[in-house]
């Protein structure tokens, strides 16, 4: 496993069958979130894209939490960037009077860094939540295809509670996965609820008992991928994910019209049309790390500047 | 209550526990909507923006309607807004040809005028939906958070049949609120529906017994704003409802990371931690009308020209 | 029926009482999908727009399938666009050493030809699912304002299994119409999968007994048109559709107040409001063919290129 077998502190990453299995490792914190849980986050994800053989991620929590959030072990000033010198190191974007430049790159959230590399992902990924998911540990589960959770999950998206507002992308990923309504109402009061809300509400896609969670989650992975060829499965996670946020049908008319010529071409459609022909299973010749089409650049996620 | 005084004719606007009530009342025509109401409606909105007491803003009716839609007692010309002068009372876009200047500024849609000052509401809005809403009095609650409806309320997309179109920026809510083939079937037929098909469709969040809505409202609107800090609920509303719009979760990652750390920097952030921390109640130091950030032009509603 | 009589080999296209019924008509292949049908469709749509008389479209299947997805009678070569002279015929896109120029006209998936030709019908289109729909069979549907199933249907979006991608502007369509993870977990898989999944997850709009299918399908376009002004129809189709991509309801506001001044002054809005006052059924005047507006180019659909 190539580019995985690097130490992680926060987090770990294992491997088995296809699937890997991102497991936030700060169990004494309910996983706090913390920056360097982030970076780590972000190079698992490169890890899992450039590996071929990963055709699934799932991210879990260790112990009894998912993610309880922001880690405040910095007391009333967690949140004042400025004061923390930044997420990034760089110079303050805060002048001798006390004025913000919101243009400095310094000015960035870092759950939204995180949730923009899980939207990239180049394979599907499922959260596995298995305790309570709150703060950032809610938010960063959006850009993940599908949540299952356990009974004993908790969500709370607690952000006006704490004085601040929600972050990671979400007021992009939330309106649209649980309905502007549902995702107001959980914002304003910023109370914690449970599984069974969160699976009325749209949030997660279905409950289990705790020793049943990470079974279903690796069910799903198996039945997902599979029989799929994994350029397509890869090139599906993009382009869908896109497509909910383009303006007109026609923007997704020229992305597919690029991506059906590419992949009609390629020896995985010669295998599929044969295999389902024949009455066969396919065995899809092409890897992801190779196969990924070059041909928009307007197909690439916009910088943030 | 500043502001707040002054004298409306075809509404009220009362304010109790932090929760303005605006009740459409002109029961003696179910409500109906005109000019006058159009324009009262906004001012009461700037009323509710204006005043850091109000946090939480609920919409209903007097009498036994909630609004029967456009005032029809001009007869056939009722929508014939060049023979009516047009809603601004401009000099006319319609040529000595009979020719439309349609990017005359008189060219305009009262309903829309009303729908995007409500949403741009600085605080939560509960429409309260007491009985029949048709027409712009279905319209006109598109664009607050919640529906809340009497048992006897009753709904109606009556555009087609009366000739005319669907209004109020109702093209861009209606579709997202309910899904594209509910929207559909409701304006195609232009039929009046009862409030169990509204939630069934998923038009009102909750149903009730007409003595119990305006107590419901009450409740969810102090379960809303208890807890959490009003600038936080404000900058959530505008940042949710406008990424529901949003291309690329890109853009919303540019907003929050200006609002995190605006936020973050905050008073609001600070008591909001210490008091999670200590295990107490907060008590938020900012206020909406000082604290409401200016960190981003392109964060504001675009103009309509 | 002007220009409804021509002559079809992949389709049949019939009319009574304001209905056309598009049938898929090569019931001993499951209606497979070619270029034939593809053309045959649009042209099917042209007619149904041209023709005032034509209140609704119904689209169904003869036989037992409804569409069993494209033609694989060419073999592992079916995909591949190139050796097959691409959609149109066209000079080929690619070069003599292989690489393809992918901003070349003959790059198109005719798929999404036909569902933009479906997305700008004038009329409502109720899509009458009697069998198997898979591949194409499934998107073509999804431009569609309602599908209705027979319990005998059957739905499969199975590309990822043929080496593919999702094409006919579904990765616009599917994650709006279904939700994203829904939409991502039928993609994923490629799996086929029967009726009361589609319904349960919101593709369908009503399941049917095999034998009532088309009297519902009937039933529901008279429902939806009966009362209602044809040219409000017409619009409102336009607008809610392309509302449902808008990034901002002021964007639904431009269009709406050009077209309720241009309906407001109609002959149709005159009727719609006389009628109702003296409640009696509209007889409405204006036709779509010579009442479709003219007030704004940015109103059309944008080009493919």
């Amino acid at each position: 496993m190539p580019g995985m077998t690097r130490a992680f502190e926060t987090i770990t990453l294992g491997m088995d069958d296809g699937i890997a299995t991102i497991t936030l490792n700060r169990p004494d914190k309910l996983n706090a979130f913390n920056k360097a849980m982030m970076e780590e986050l972000v190079g698992a994800f490169d890890a899992t894209d450039a590996d071929d053989d990963v055709r699934c991620v799932i991210v879990t929590g260790a112990g009894r939490g998912f993610c309880a959030g922001a880690d405040l072990s910095g007391g009333a000033a967690t949140f004042d960037y400025d004061k923390r010198g930044g997420w990034n190191g760089a110079e303050s974007p805060v002048g001798a009077d006390g004025s913000v430049d919101y243009s400095h790159p310094a000015v960035r959230d870092g759950g939204g860094i995180l949730a923009l590399r899980i939207f990239a992902s180049k394979k599907p990924v499922i959260g596995a939540i298995n305790g309570p998911a709150v703060g950032i540990g809610a938010t960063m589960t959006l850009p993940m295809d599908f949540r299952l959770a356990s009974d004993a999950a908790r969500f709370g998206f607690v952000f006006a509670r704490r004085g601040i507002v929600a972050e990671a992308s979400s007021s992009w990923f939330l309106p649209r996965l649980v309905g502007i309504g549902q995702a107001l109402e959980w914002c304003y009061s910023g109370r914690v609820f449970g599984a069974e809300e969160a699976l009325k509400g749209g949030l997660v896609r279905s409950l289990h008992a705790p020793d049943d969670l990470l079974p279903a989650a690796r069910a799903l992975a198996k039945e997902l991928t599979g029989d799929s060829a994994p350029v397509s499965v890869s090139l599906l996670r993009k382009m869908m994910w896109t497509g909910l946020g383009m303006a007109h049908p026609m923007e997704a008319h020229r992305i597919e019209s690029r991506a059906i010529w590419s992949r009609g071409a390629s020896g995985d459609a010669a295998e599929g049309v044969a295999s389902f022909l024949e009455k066969r299973e396919p065995v899809f010749p092409d890897r992801v790390s190779a196969a990924w089409p070059d041909f928009a650049d307007w197909f690439d996620d916009p910088p943030y500047r």
